[in-house]
């Protein structure tokens, strides 16, 4: 099978007979990847003046809908892609982690996007700035979609998340991908990206592929592109340094193999809970997807006494893991990559037996299925360093295959030093039960990790393990690890956004904001906006409420209703001393009485008042005060609602209180759920 | 003067005689520069072993307070620093802007560090991250200062700023730092870090500066360290691509100078005020520091129909400036920081002569003291480009001095297209007080821009102007401009700390955070928890009130004290079709009755609410309903009060209001202000 690349609308073959990429358990081959004669620039362009635009008519919330609808096309499709998984090697338990856990980022961005991000095309962040003293200058920070391509570049060893992680926040913000799979495993990146096309759901130009070499495709990269890329530090620094990338400073995010760490406390037995549970994920780590991960367990930090018992526990453990064809049930293990891979780990493992004693081998393992000799097969191989200060391998060669290192120390001071001899890591564990203990490694670790597991009896149940990237939290790390950050939540799809800081009046802020910022011009009529429907309301539409005056009945009586009786309400000594000087009326009576002040009784548009944000008390109110309330429409946001559902928005709206001096006493903006009008 | 380096806690001066440094009004030598002999890896070793320990023993409320410390010792003895300014060319205005903006930098980061970061070593980020469904398995960011140096390349331009904008975000962070002026200016750097030491305010090790070339010192840095540059993009290029650098991923963050446009809006007519404004800002930024800003309007984009009168408004203004000694009052502009700057500048002048017209050159303008032959003067010069879509000088080539190019343009989006020819800027500005344009052309500029200033009659008078970063917002910009982001408020500290996400159940995670996470393990005892000074309070320390029933005479109580006769809760018909399907008690009821439950009423050391969080109504609250609240500290913070002041600690605390059925009805957190224990 000859793999195509998609670009510029088209699936193209490439123009010579190209690289020959094997079945991992086998030997035998089974696709020929080439790019030649693909027209990169045209790519580029095709990306910038097609996908871009089109993915720019869409809001995050439509953005997110089709990510949505994506993930269920490519669920609905899955057997197929875990029957090519198998040919990497990959067994049900690691294709799982690669083809659902990719679609789960889809998932998961399209809910946090619907969630967290406005039903926009634009973000706001941060609050505005107040910028000058009269308040007629004002600033804030305004991200849009960058206007040009993400170019992907991934590694072979999770074919389908890999490109899916990627895509997820880039599509989310309005952002075309070129997409680069590894050669070796492209063959299912390819499958997965056919069948995206097919749902016919994304719009023209917002995906391609590039199966094979990239070719000249960085030099036609500008200042509004983003390279991503994932794969080994020397891959990495060469891309990283390209001369036109450097020239145009095209943002660059490297997410490279580190040297990864787990810490067994000091204070865990060999009889706790902990002690298993550490065994049972170093197992794990060493031999899902063979230890084909940038995650993956490398160093295993162990007080200098238990290093026999975990010596003991994890090769009676790893000795036990079934290798062979993964598609056999009793196969717990499958191959690395090929064979070539193998080849590399095996040179690794020879640097490291330079200072390591070899714990486990398991060179006479048995083979369930598969080929020795042609497939990619190799059996967890554990060493042991007792001075690793004195040896530079575990801290500076990644094996990457199902590999990894104990070595002991001797307080924790000790075992955080060794951790960060990684000089940067992706991930790292800390398994304990005594929080002291959690804390100081924590705290220890921290600056030199881009995630931190802590494992114990208590999370153990539901924790994803030491391994697993998720879409709410970044993934990357210091140093060795690249320096950068995917993934992360909204942070992930910031980074192809632009950030802009605008500095404008008011009035200009809220227009260009979509958020009434206080100092703009309002705009009132004689409707109350409680009897406007969500399309009716404009942001910066204001009312203007009748007056009250507090008095001693109000204080009393609402002592009364709500039971609270605190003193600088009710005790006319206690209150003198108080912060207040006087007896002043309770908090939430100022809140109860503006929302009686501007409530429109009737039934209306405005559904309910679901929650409030950001309230605070300016100015104490005390008897005889008289107060007011303005209520304005600060922000909108259309719901996705469900079918059948009644259709309707969120609408915030800034409340202020005044006195009668006009001095503001609470600010504080309200939430409701307001209907859109019928049709 | 032979300047001196600070390093390793010494002053050293260069072993070899130095490059000159002329002043560049009279061209007579100031200063000689060299770091000839310094030992730049002990430098970093020193900054890494005793700057960042020393400093990380402080919180961000402490740092904070060395920094406005620091910058009240410098003002006090600014006269003399505007005294050494002259000689670099800056005029009164010009040091203002260098002097007190830098002095003001660190102002505004000791104050929104202490508003905006609590009172801690780290720092927790967004919210609390449910990675599983029964909950014992919980995400969150937290940073921490990264464990290495932060080594500040400046330019010329901004010695005294260029330093301080620098050092604020990385002192705050925790992080210690190497400042490396430019050679021309670092005399004037060299007096303001000399009375920064003198100050004795810093820790040991928290600063040293390079006075001369940098040696092998990026050699020395690796995976904790970070490099910020400001100056010319090929020098950036070159220390981008350092290999040490790129190797260790060391963070590199460039500002680089652009090609910043300003636009003046299609509706603008000649006699409205935003004509005027218009001509005043290019003029400001043409001869404000000689141009020899960053930031500066290098291109001037005006509508077709109004280029003549542009031009003569120009010309009518800039041919008035008068230039000459900056020490002189009746001087408005000073000279290039040298002659050498000043032929670099007028080269680039002859480039942009392809392809436009000279509209003034001012060759003949008078000098007001000072020397034409060996110091930098240099007129403003306005050139016209009839055909920018033909010519790429103007878009490409940035002549670093007094120097502007006006084009044409005939709608919308060929100003937008024009301006995007910068391929990246620091800064752009819209003149319109139009909204819907200033809209239309935010959008447009806004994936190019880092700050775009819309400047009109409402904020003309509190505008900072087209040129100047502020703390608030990022300084930086896509492509050309270096890619980079400084300052931003938080932002530009996140820079020098490192993000970790931590996985942990929510018990541990409070344990490590600092904040009572929902889930979490509380603890109780017989003390009313208003009865307790801020130290007592211990995160996670709970109270569980006593039950209310919720009757209908509240809701009718509620009703006629607040004057919320909402549909919902008092019409029975009404209330049926209502999204609750019946009466239901007010939101507001509900959190009066809770703290009726949970308030203590004696006077004791909760001093006021002052505040409320994230409320959110999750389930409504019916007739015969009975509701419990549980009350658990949250969040403490110690103000830093001032003297005299009664001692006082932020204390925020979780409240859940629960139902018979133990359904979370309304949850949100309230704000109190909380006595210190006295002495």
């Amino acid at each position: 099978m000859k793999l195509a690349s998609y670009a510029y609308g088209q699936w193209i073959t490439g123009s010579d007979s190209g690289t020959e990429v094997r079945d991992a358990v086998y030997g035998q081959p089974v696709a020929y990847v080439s790019s030649a004669g693909l027209d990169f620039g045209a790519m580029v362009r095709y990306a910038r003046e097609v996908g871009g635009p089109n993915l720019r008519r869409y809001t995050f919330h439509e953005r997110a809908a089709m990510l949505r609808a994506l993930a269920l096309y490519l669920t609905e499709r899955k057997e197929g892609f875990y029957q090519l998984s198998y040919k990497t090697g990959a067994t049900r338990r690691d294709s799982f982690i690669d083809i659902d856990g990719g679609f789960g980022t889809f998932f998961s961005y399209s809910s946090l996007a619907r969630r967290e991000l406005p039903n926009e095309k634009f973000l706001v962040e941060d609050d505005v700035q107040m910028l000058s003293k009269a308040g007629s200058f004002l600033g804030r920070h305004i991200l849009v979609p960058k206007e040009g391509v993400a170019v992907h570049i991934n590694a072979f060893n999770f074919p389908v998340w890999g490109m899916l992680e990627k895509l997820a926040p880039n599509l989310i913000a309005g952002v075309p991908a070129i997409v680069k799979p590894a050669t070796q495993t492209a063959y299912l990146t390819e499958a997965v990206f056919r069948a995206m096309l097919e749902a016919g759901i994304l719009p023209e130009g917002a995906i391609q592929l590039i199966c094979g070499s990239t070719g000249d495709l960085l030099d036609h990269l500008a200042e509004q592109d983003v390279v991503t890329f994932t794969g080994s530090a020397s891959t990495g620094r060469k891309l990283k340094t390209h001369p036109n990338l450097v020239a145009r400073n095209v943002p660059f995010n490297m997410e490279a193999d580190s040297l990864n760490c787990a810490i067994l406390g000091q204070s865990v037995e060999p009889s706790d809970p902990e002690f298993e549970l550490f065994v049972q994920e170093v197992t794990n780590e060493m031999t899902a997807k063979a230890g084909q991960k940038c995650t993956a367990i490398r160093r295993v930090i162990v007080p200098q006494e238990k290093v026999e018992a975990v010596l003991e526990a994890l090769k009676a453990r790893l000795s036990q893991v079934t290798l062979g064809d993964p598609r056999r049930e009793d196969v717990q293990m499958g191959p690395l990559v090929g064979a070539s891979q193998r080849a590399e780990v095996k040179a690794v493992v020879e640097q490291l037996r330079q200072g390591c004693e070899v714990a486990l081998n398991g060179e006479n393992a048995e083979l369930l299925g598969g080929d020795w000799e042609r497939g990619g097969f190799m059996a967890p191989t554990l060493l042991y360093c007792d001075r690793p200060w004195q040896v530079e391998g575990p801290h500076d060669l990644e094996p990457f295959g199902p590999v990894a290192t104990v070595m002991p120390y001797t307080d924790l001071d000790e075992a955080i030093a060794l951790a960060k001899r990684g000089r940067g890591s992706l991930a790292g564990s800390i398994v304990t039960y005594d929080r002291a203990e959690a804390r100081t490694l924590f705290f220890g670790l921290a600056a030199h990790h881009g995630r931190v597991l802590i494992l114990n009896r208590e999370d153990a149940k539901e924790s994803t393990g030491h391994g697993s990237p998720l879409p709410q939290l970044i993934h990357g790390g210091p140093g060795r690890a690249g320096a950068g950050e995917e993934m992360g939540g909204v942070r992930g799809i910031k980074h192809y956004m632009q950030r802009s800081a605008v500095q404008a009046d008011p009035t200009t802020l809220m227009w260009l904001s979509g958020e009434y910022v206080r100092g703009a011009q309002v705009s009132e009529d004689n409707v109350h906006p409680f009897r406007k429907y969500f399309e009716d309301l404009q942001i910066g539409e204001s009312f203007l409420t009748h007056r009250r005056t507090v008095t001693e009945a109000d204080i009393v009586n609402f002592a009364g209703i709500s039971g609270d009786y605190f003193y600088a309400h009710m005790d006319a000594i206690g209150a003198k001393d108080s912060v207040f000087g006087r007896r002043v009326a309770h908090g939430y009576f100022l809140i109860s009485a503006a929302a009686g002040l501007f409530v429109d009784p009737a039934p209306g548009p405005v559904l309910a008042n679901y929650g409030l944000e950001s309230l605070r008390f300016i100015e104490p109110v005390g008897i005889g005060d008289t107060i007011q309330a303005r209520l304005t429409v600060k922000r909108k946001n259309a719901k996705d609602n469900k079918p059948g559902e009644r259709p309707t928005g969120v609408v915030a709206w800034d409340v202020e209180i005044t006195n009668q001096e006009g001095k503001t006493v609470a600010l504080y903006t309200i939430l409701t759920l307001v209907a859109r009008r019928p049709n």
